[in-house]
């Protein structure tokens, strides 16, 4: 990380994360990426943004990414994000993102934007990529670039979009004076993959999934569900999904006592998978569309605040501020 | 075209088009670009932007940047352009251009970018093209539809720009509903070509150019540099360039008279270049830097305004709005 003399001044570091609009989320969200936020955005000056300009390159549908986007943020105060700890915004709402995309756009190559992996990928199942999906990486630049982040919790399959931020901010600092402070990776290798009702990794796309804010018979239908193998004691796929909230020292006597029951055992994770989810739940169902717009109007203000005070240094450097 | 049903509201149609901010401007720039504009622009609403977002994609000079901005602004002003019956304003001051190429780059392939023929002129010449340049018509696109515009005047050679716009304007419509009304070009063909000072094209990168705001001094220096053949009656290069500024019926007599006097008829070239050009060069003078930021503040907070209304409407047919 090389220094933009104001961020040694923070008392934070500053972490930026994004949240991508993406429907209705799962315990595997949660227990994935919501919960490890949550333990600890407080330890630094957090930015939330909701993506949906980035959603836009894969989805044309306005119902949905509507819904999906109020979704998203309910979901995450829901789970306790409180929005006076963190900046909570809408990219669509803070202009500077796309202008800084285009301003970086200048600065590096088609052949460079060419090696993204996500745009290699597409072209080698076939695929017709659209310009949003090519320009992609300069836009996720911008994104972290506008407020001097110094961290962005990345899964190992994203390192490289902060390789191409870090690329855009060297190129702009050289062409044009010291402006951009280099972010670093966290890779969340620590994450566990959690377990979906068929042992798989839960992903929507499999089917898997147990809803984070359905209702009791929801979430017992989903329990039921659960593949479990004939022949042993203890039911693999229940036992994995119950480790998630019960330590294995409080599980140790129920398994034992129920060894072999696999409907007790699956009536007692229903049991404490409701307990669990229910205040949350609860908060969920309280949240009205009203209160998101609110948060975001709020948060997107303070977002484009400090990112017109870096564009107004940007476009000085440029020479078209007059 | 088709119909934004504002549209045919409005009294004038709308007429934009792009100011390079390309530097000191020659008496060629004038008589093929700034008089046909001045002679026309009141019988439309019209819009004269500086693409100073444009310039980024060839231009890494900021003193330059600044510099030509400023000098394009104040040589309009100073050929008569008046700021109350135009909209003279900054592209860089309008956040909505960028933001709205985003989207139609969500919405183009690659491929289909890759057709356009500037882009495929720097491949062709072995040049690694910046994806500034390869988004460009999506830019371009942006800057039209953003205001309705009907009418962009343009040289054959930028047609496939205005096609560009169109299959934006339209690709937006069919996926998301009528909002962009496609523009046509109005191709300017009847525009001669202004001959130089070697009877070539008039071309600052031909070093044969004779400038729009230079002293007498200057003006006279380059007359005095038009290339004659040393055997004809009358110097076609001189003639050429005397046509600019008087009918035929005026100079028959005077080149009758001086027939074969090359320096007496380079001095009255000089005497009524410099004539015409005086009350020009007077204003441009006078033009101070705070003018023309007080017309590109007022000019761009004016497009702003009508550029908002537009994306709020994007937005919401987006899904990004709540």
């Amino acid at each position: 990380m090389t220094g933009n003399p104001s961020a040694s001044l923070r008392p934070r570091k500053r972490l930026l994360t994004g949240l991508q609009p993406s429907g209705q989320l799962h315990i595997g969200n949660y227990f994935g990426a919501l919960k490890p936020f949550l333990d600890t955005y407080k330890e630094y000056e957090s930015f939330l943004m909701v993506v949906d300009y980035h959603a836009l390159t894969t989805l044309r549908d306005p119902q949905a990414l509507r819904a999906n986007l109020i979704d998203a943020v309910r979901s995450y105060l829901a789970v306790g994000i409180d929005p006076k700890e963190a900046t909570l915004f809408q990219q669509s709402k803070v202009s500077q993102h796309t202008e800084l995309a285009w301003v970086f756009e200048c600065l590096v190559t088609v052949p460079f934007l060419m090696q993204a992996h996500a745009y290699k990928d597409k072209v080698a199942k076939g695929l017709e990529p659209n310009a949003g999906l090519f320009n992609y990486p300069m836009l996720m630049a911008a994104d972290i670039l506008l407020y001097d982040t110094d961290i962005v919790p990345v899964g190992q399959d994203q390192r490289q979009h902060i390789e191409y931020a870090r690329e855009a901010a060297a190129k702009f600092n050289n062409a044009f004076g010291q402006t951009f402070t280099e972010p670093a990776e966290k890779i969340s290798d620590e994450i566990a993959v959690i377990p979906g009702t068929d042992g798989k990794k839960m992903s929507k796309s499999y089917g898997n999934t147990i809803p984070l804010f359905g209702s009791r018979d929801e979430i017992a239908k989903a329990v039921m569900s659960i593949v479990t193998d004939s022949d042993s004691a203890v039911p693999q796929n229940v036992y994995a999904i119950h480790r998630l909230i019960r330590s294995e020292a409080e599980l140790a006597p129920l398994y034992k006592e129920h060894e072999g029951k696999y409907k007790a055992l699956k009536e007692a994770l229903i049991e404490d998978l409701d307990a669990y989810l229910l205040p949350m739940r609860e908060r969920y169902n309280a949240i009205t569309e009203a209160d998101v717009k609110a948060v975001l109007e709020d948060g997107s203000a303070r977002a484009r605040e400090i990112a017109e005070t870096k564009m107004k240094d940007v476009r000085a450097k440029l020479g078209v501020a007059l």
